[in-house]
This record gives structure tokens, sequence and C-alpha cells, in this order.
């Protein structure tokens, strides 16, 4: 019963901050990488939101200030874009960080780090980014976590970088979510899942990063820094459930899921919202 | 009756256009922005040009003299770009500038206006864009424009920036198109507005670019520089029409919409293009 | 008779390396064209192969020793990511190159010409990326090929330029693999026609892209360095193969024919890849 009324209370907040992004198009600058340009752009719109790439640093100084929220995805990282992701973090606006295949190199591991020492509100990567990410910040040694190196998927599954989510939580003041079967989200302290979603979402390319570009849609919009568990678990739940229901929508593969989600991202109401949305307590 | 003249006489001119474009598959240069990449290029082959995404400032004043149109799109501007971007303007071909969020730094802002200098055949953007152009180019005050600013997206309509865009017809000699629910085009004496188009166009990333992209194609065919008026009028009307084909084609949101208007523009027939291309002289 | 067996056992071969491409999700990494970044990905995701697009010079040294196969596709070639391209084709891993549009501007030219010389396993192009490739590193003439230039598309028949692929594997010890109507592999002697695919697939931006990245995947599964012919014959069989399904699928235009490729791409079958692949030696 009291699962029950937590569900609903979730369904309900989902809800809730959807409807907030529909109704204010917040401004989302993107320092995304190249990949994930197009999809990212189209989730957020699809969403809602207004979504801005901007990467140039004469720019973001000036830019970044009048936005909303600010995503920063390192997955095509460069020296050139790597002061502009920082100048965007540090521009006062509430931002989600995605260290995408943050153990790719020494380069990206630091430049993960150093944007994690300019406290984003949520980190959102698969379980082998988390892990690779908190074995690094939360000691000195450089870890195991490169040996199953499989570039931006996943050899690990959310579960398994649940007890290292928190402890990075908790050392970075910022929420960390872990995508997965389930998705774990924590400010260290509390742990919510998110158990919408399909498996064949992974099979198209960036829909983490999109993911992460919704977050920074749902943060901006939200009363609280302390909301951010709540923007990010909602934001993932309502991205997964566009995801269900694109496969409920005759997706045939990858590309026809991505086609109908973006599309199911655009049409979701209150009932679907509200009867959908999988959030409940990690105990 | 004359109206009615008037409007058969523009779908045959649309007609003739897209036809020349499909016949002579002109090479069409795209220095444009990162989201826009694949949508811009996808629209352009769709309607049977041929398009080239090149950059190099090493390659740009080799190859753009070869191509029959240009297309500067400053949606993701950086310093490395532009000089690119000017050459490619600089290069004697026929060319259109999409001053995408012209307002969203001083950087981007001079950066239009630099090339604004370079004699664009045709400016293409949305009705904030066009007015924050024209507020710093007739002007040295720098406005107002920003107050409102929201990114690549309008928050005016085209109708707002009519007079604006006469203004800065006359004073650039470039045809002003302005999109928004209704399109004006305009060299600064006549104005005609196309009503072509779905509102849901506007929720698919890039395609304002596209649409720009698609002018250079048209550009690229007509005989005379003085044509650029009804090349700018025809590709918009030709690629609205594709969004309203796309829309009764079964999209079911902005993403089957994308793929919709892409296989229509590809589709477009004689009794299509005739009969359902709305552009009409503005009084 | 013969020829029966000859497609039976060039099926059953796509079959194996399709098969384990699937089974072993090899890290592939991608130095490609802004144009074909979700294409590329999507189509090595829909493989079953793992993507990593990574370009910083500060990366690849370090990343690119890790991955089972390498793609460098010079499409928006610029100064900046040269270097990189060359160490990632110096890493050690099995690698495929592009020259699209080789023959845009000398800058292009010299670049494939020095990518040439790190001794690629495969090069794909189309014929008059192979044609113009081939005039400049078999002479010291620039030869006749930019007069019919018409950038990334072929002006030429893929049989126009076989006997110059034939004599640019044997200079450079590549694979030299010409798409077109029908697809040409040739290590120089022997030569195998490919006869999958639809015309339409050219309407779709960067599908010669993502073919040269599936080569790259199939690269990564073969035992052998002689066994290149087979996984370049291999991928562009099932590539082509995908685009056919998916115009039965019921594609109305490009754009629906992308969306229905990379889904058939994703459900192809032993029986369907078996019986369908059509691959024989060209006499």
């Amino acid at each position: 019963m009291d699962e029950e009324r937590t569900a609903a209370w979730w369904g309900r907040r989902a809800w809730e901050l959807l409807s907030a992004v529909r109704a204010r198009a917040p401004l989302v600058h993107c320092v995304t990488n190249l990949v994930s340009m197009d999809i990212a752009a189209n989730a957020l719109l699809a969403a809602g939101a207004s979504p801005a790439m901007v990467h140039s640093l004469r720019e973001v100084p000036e830019f970044t200030p009048r936005c909303d929220a600010v995503c920063v995805n390192v997955g095509t990282l460069s020296e050139g874009w790597l002061p502009s992701m920082r100048a965007a973090a540090s521009a006062g606006r509430p931002w989600v960080l995605d260290p995408v295949a943050a153990a790719a190199s020494e380069f990206r591991m630091e430049a993960c780090l150093s944007l994690l020492a300019l406290r984003p509100a949520v980190v959102r990567g698969n379980a082998s980014e988390i892990l690779a990410l908190a074995s690094r910040s939360l000691a000195a040694s450089s870890s195991s976590s490169t040996t199953t190196f499989k570039g931006a998927d996943s050899t690990h599954d959310s579960g398994d970088a649940l007890q290292d989510a928190k402890a990075l939580a908790r050392s970075t003041g910022a929420v960390i979510a872990v995508s997965g079967a389930v998705d774990y989200v924590t400010d260290g302290e509390r742990v919510v899942g998110v158990s919408n979603g399909v498996a064949m979402m992974q099979k198209i390319t960036a829909t983490g990063c999109a993911a992460t570009a919704l977050i920074a849609a749902f943060l901006a919009v939200v009363e609280e820094p302390s909301d951010a568990m709540a923007a990010a678990a909602c934001a993932l739940a309502v991205f997964g459930l566009a995801g269900e229901i694109g496969m409920e929508s005759g997706a045939k593969g990858p590309a026809s899921l991505r086609m109908h989600l973006i599309d199911a991202l655009y049409c979701l109401d209150v009932q679907t919202v509200t009867s959908r949305v999988k959030i409940s307590l990690h105990s």
C-alpha cells in the first residue's frame, strides 16, 4: 500500500515536472558530443524544452548565464572544447555532467574529474562510467575499471555501481544517476530505482546523452537545488516510458524505436505518465 | 481571379525550380552547424541536390568556386570556422546566410554582420533573428532584441519582423526571408507570403537550417540574381509543402514528421506542387 | 552449379562474420566525418558492434590500441583532425579508409595519399573517389579526375574504376572496394562483385560512410589479415541486403528507407543472409 502510494506520488511528480518543461520551455545549453547533437536536440524539443548547442569560448561566458540549465557531455572530448565545458559548468546555472566513456583515456578521466570539481547538480552515466569515475575520484589508485573497458557501452549492471554511486554522491554533493535495466538515482543517502525503459534503447546511439539532456531540462524547472534527485529520477522515468510506448507503437528495430520514442515523448499525457512511471524507493 | 492566377504562376514556378534542381543536381556547399548536418544533407539529397559539407580553410578557397551555391549557417559558430564561412561567402557563388540565434552573443552578432557585408543573395531566419540583425545592422544602438532572447527558437511572429526585414533588404541588397506561420520574403520593395508548412516542424531540430540549405539549391538553378526572391519563396513553399504532406502521411509526432517530410520532398510531383504551393503577393 | 556453390559459400561466410560481430561486439574506433556520426554509430550498433567516436590527439594514442578495428573517413577533413587520423591508422589495429570526395582539394588528396601510405586493410570509395585516388597514387600526373568532380557523389560507374582499383590494390597492398550498382572488391588479383543494395540508398546521406564503418566491424572479427577481402565483401553485402529488406518493408523515400535499413540490419537472420547475399567471382 505504501509502495503504491509512493509510486503514485512519483507519477504525479513526473507529470508536474514534464508539464512545467512544456509550459516554460527552458533554454537548455548543451556542450555535447558530435554524435548526440541531433537526438539530444530532438529529445529536448519533443519534451517541450528549447535546446541550444553552443561550444565556442567566445560565446559561453555571455550565453550560458541567460540559459535555464546546462548539459555537459564529454563523448567526443577535445582540448578545444574542454575550456568551454568548464566555463558553461561555472556559469551559475544548474548543470548535469555526462561522463561518457570516462575511462577511455587519462585525458578524459582528468577532464571528468575537473568537471566534477565544478559541482554538477547531477551526474548521469552507465555503471562502467560511474565505477570508473568513483574509483578515481574517491581514491588515489587508478583501479581496475579500465580492464573491462568497452568504449561507451557498459560492461556492468547498474546495481554493481550502487555503492560507489552513493559514495561518489556523498563526496561530491552531486546526485548520481546510474543507467541500466533499473536506473538508480542517489544523493548519497536515499536511493530511488527507475524501472521504465526497454533494452533496445541501448542499440540507439546517444540515448544516454539524450536522457542526460532531458535531466537538464527537468533541473531547470524544479524549485530547490534539493529537488535535483526528483528531476533526475523523473526525467529518466519519462524518457524510459517514452521508450516503452515507442516499443509498443510497433518498433521493429532500433531506428523505428528511435522515431517512436521521440514521438511518444512529444505525446505523453497525464494519464499515461501518472499511471506508468515506475519509480520506487530502494531499500 | 488575379490572386488565383498569381497562385497558379507561383505553383508553376516552384515546380520549374524543383525540376531544375532534380535535373541538374547542383553541388551545394554547406558550412553549417553541427546539429543540422544530417537533416540538411538529407533534405538536399531528397530534393535532388548534391550536398557537400566542407569547413576547412585549407579546402574552401579551392573547393567552393567549383560549387553551384553556398549555404552559411552560424548555429554552432566558432572562431575556427568563421574564416571558412567568410571564404565560402567570398567565393563568387550565390549564397545564403542563416543567422541562427544571432543575438546569442556579441561574437555571433558581429560574425553575422561581417557575413552580411559579404552580400548574401538571401538571408533566412526566424522573426527574432531578423529583428536582432536588423536592429544592429540599421542602427548603432544595440536595441532591445536581446531582452526576449530564447536561443534558436523565435519569440516573435514573422509579421512582427516584416518592416525590419524590408529595411534590412534595402540596406544590404539581400532578399530577406522571415520564417513563421507565414514566411515573408522581401527584396525591400515587394513582399510575398508563403503559407505552406505545419507548426510541428518547429519541434524538429534544424528544420530552419534545412530550409536554408534548400534555398541555396534553388538559388543554384535560377538564371538571374534577381530571381533570388523566387528561389527563396519557392524553396520555402516546397519545404513547407513537404511538411504538410508529411503530416498527412500519418505523422504522430516530430520524429515521424521528419521522416515523412523528407520522403515527401523526394516524392513531390507536378500535380501536387502546382496545386498546393501557397505563395501570394503581400499587400 | 559452381556459381551456385560459390554464392552459397559466400552466404554462409557473411552469416559467420555477422554472427561473430554480434557475439563479440567489437569496439570500432571511428574518426569519421561530422555528417556521418549518427548513421555510422547506429549502423554499427544495429550490426552488433560497439562504436566509439574519438578524435582528440590527446586520446587516440592511448585509446585506439584497445579497440578492435578502426575506421578513418575524411568527409569533413580539417587540419586539426588529420594528425588524429594518422595516429589512429598507425595504432596497429586493422583499419579501413574512406576517401570521401578525395578530389575535393589538394589538401584532401594529399591527406588521402598520406593515409594510404599507412597501409589500410581496406579502402572503400565510390568510382570517382577510387579513380581520383588511383590516378594520383599510381602516377605523378594529376589526371583528369577533377574535371568531372561532383563532391561526394560519384559521376562514374563502379565498373569504370575496376582496372584502377586492381592496380591500386597491387601497389598499396590494400583491398579496394568500389561501391556502385555492383560493388567490386579486389585484392589486386581476385575480384568479387557484390550485387546487394538498392539505388535509393544513395539518396541517404552517409550510407557509404556507414558501409565503411561496417567493414571495420567485420575486419575486427576475421582471423587472418588475408581475410580482409571477405570482410569487405560480406559487410557490403549485408549492408546492401539490409537496404533491400528496408525497401521491401515499405520505404516510401530515403528517410523511411534509412529507418527500415537500420531495423533490417538489426533483425537479419541466418535464413535471410545465407539465401540472399549476392557475392560472385568476377571473371
